[in-house]
């Protein structure tokens, strides 16, 4: 506990889990409680009465939220409890036949109040994968299902470094790390990024006072807690109203049972004004129109090849994952404690959505670029140049 | 869904499920879109995180509520919705190695607003049985676990009135008789219930204005549901402070996970003063010093042999089952609806708890006492004779 979430004792802790993740939302549970954990309030997600809805209920209804779930997430912030998510989808291509713009319109298990609880650190709180037999076999398909699902957990231990004596002192010397290039980037003040590749030529602003983030969080409280596990990013809060230019993915995005393939983004001042795909688009883009928000980025994060998971070479189909294996960007809502004046708190980016999707690759250059209009390499081969 | 909970179109519908009833829950929940729900919300309750609780919490904390559970009931009534609750023990003997009393001192998954809801009569909603593997396996301990589970099918199906041609038919027979049933036995008016069998000697007032009630409900907007699907009873709520003599139960009750086998419970004016048991006893001792009222009784119900739960002789372990093969009797909240005074409705009683226990048999009496110590005849051998 202490290396993720960081319970405390006489905590209630949140875990968010789903159908088909029993065993390990269990041990944690158990883990939990053994930490002096007050209450384990797990919620079960199951994915095929999402299906049910998207298959039977009025198109008009599939946006509707019932009060009580945010309500249940902003107690959660106000009676400063533990949060743990765990990722990995338990049933690949259940909605592969449904129309992916309704499918992108019901975005449960998200609710719009969880980036308020986050941006006010009021919750020390981890997300982590848990495989699954059906999210194996969508990862290794050429395995037999066996092989596939003992295949996937070695990754994750691997990346998550439970296979090292002591896996909390291992990752703690990589957040290290990570933090100490985030503090190098900040100094440097640039005043945008300029990612260069196949496919991409795409310039982001970045506001005056964005601060690199990594790793490491603190709750108001003081909590110290690990949000990812793993976590192989350095991200800040750009500046919604510049972006331009066109950006490829680097790799496959699921969104909640619809991978996104082959996609391709056109920015203008700031907005992603055209979203195609080889497969798949509809789904981002009706996320992208759900407000005013959804179609302007909230994150930047740079990743080198120095992480665990990019050098696997294994496409996850999982945010947590595939994010922290290249720089991404994200759709949505910011995190506002990465600008440090209140000016660029202000101008932050608000929305109901967060959705990465990489960008990056050793393939592609990351150039930092001053107020001046000096530019500077950050990234080249994947390697950190500053 | 027009037996059961009569979802209306634009309602939300919650489901209280538990891990192990996935399948028949998404049939519920795809049914209720059909039927035109705006929202199914869907609650996975995992007694296995029960049992982490239970074993590793500390023993003070076992009654602890998150704020947002009452929260959540209390809106499903403010917003009229829909409640659909799914019966049947996932996990038997899960707990048997715990302390019943630690055991007993967690009542979840039920929350005391639930009581309220109901007596309010704001959602319409029903209870019906999802037979599991494992509740299959306690039920039917001779057969292998195949032939265990299509024999609890089949026995679901056949209390449940599945196996006619018309179930909603044949059930709203059976209702319209034990209607009449009750409004005959309203009409008596009798001052108290004498219940006299093999280990039972036991007088039990009424109140003035008690009113039998059975199986089919109206909301205050007018929506008719069943709430208990099977339902072979007919109930009131009895005088919370007149209650003499000894009872000994007549089928085991399961205490979510703990079988309480061999009752035997002494009432001294309206208290239930000893609760002894062959096994279990303190499952259920725990429960009624919840509150005040947790030792009182807040319902009788009387059950013929007509039904078809009693002739098949099967112990379910299930109360929704059980209670309806036999007469009873439950600790706790009373059903404020069944009373017709607001005197005797102020007097009825309040508790956290409801807890029915099994009473009748054919070999107990049930004889009907008048304000003038009159004495009338209502079961013999499990017949009415009113």
């Amino acid at each position: 506990m202490s290396a993720g979430a960081n319970v405390q004792p006489g905590q209630i802790v949140a875990v968010g889990s789903e159908t088909g993740k029993e065993d390990l939302t269990r041990e944690i549970a158990a883990a939990a409680y053994r930490a002096g954990a007050k209450f384990v309030d797990v919620a079960y997600f199951d994915p095929w009465v999402k299906r049910a809805r998207v298959a039977n209920a009025a198109p008009e209804s599939l946006d509707f939220v019932p009060s009580w779930y945010g309500d249940r997430v902003l107690a959660l912030g106000d009676q400063r409890c533990a949060r743990i998510g765990l990722t990995g989808n338990v049933a690949p291509g259940l909605m592969a036949d449904l129309d992916p713009t309704l499918v992108g319109r019901d975005m449960l298990p998200s609710v719009k109040e969880s980036g308020e609880v986050v941006g006010a650190r009021t919750t020390n709180w981890t997300v982590a994968p848990a495989p699954t037999q059906g999210w194996a076999t969508l990862v290794h398909p050429d395995l037999d299902p066996g092989a596939a699902l003992d295949k996937l957990w070695g990754e994750i231990a691997h990346v998550c470094r439970l296979d090292s004596d002591d896996p909390a002192a291992t990752l703690g010397e990589r957040f290290d790390f990570l933090l100490s290039v985030a503090a190098r980037l900040t100094e440097r003040r640039f005043d945008a990024l300029h990612f260069e590749g196949p496919g991409t030529d795409f310039t982001l602003g970045l506001m005056p006072s964005s601060r690199w983030v990594a790793a490491r969080f603190e709750t108001v409280d003081g909590i110290v807690h690990f949000p990812n596990i793993p976590s192989e990013e350095i991200f800040t809060t750009p500046d919604p109203q510049r972006a331009d230019g066109v950006v490829r993915s680097t790799k496959p995005l699921d969104l909640s049972g619809t991978v996104v393939r082959g996609l391709e983004v056109r920015f203008e001042g700031g907005r992603a004004v055209d979203i195609n795909a080889d497969e798949g688009a509809g789904a981002l883009r009706s996320r992208a129109e759900v407000d005013e928000g959804a179609a302007r980025l909230g994150e930047v994060a740079l990743v080198d090849r120095a992480g665990r998971i990019g050098p696997l070479g294994t496409i996850f189909y999982d945010t947590l994952l595939d994010e922290n294996a290249a720089s991404h960007v994200a759709l949505g809502r910011a995190y506002p404690f990465a600008c440090d004046d209140e000016a660029d708190v202000e101008r932050s980016n608000v929305s109901a959505i967060h959705i990465d999707f990489m960008i990056g690759s050793e393939e592609v250059d990351v150039t930092g670029v001053t107020t001046e209009g000096d530019r500077v390499p950050i990234l080249r081969g994947g390697d950190w140049q500053i």
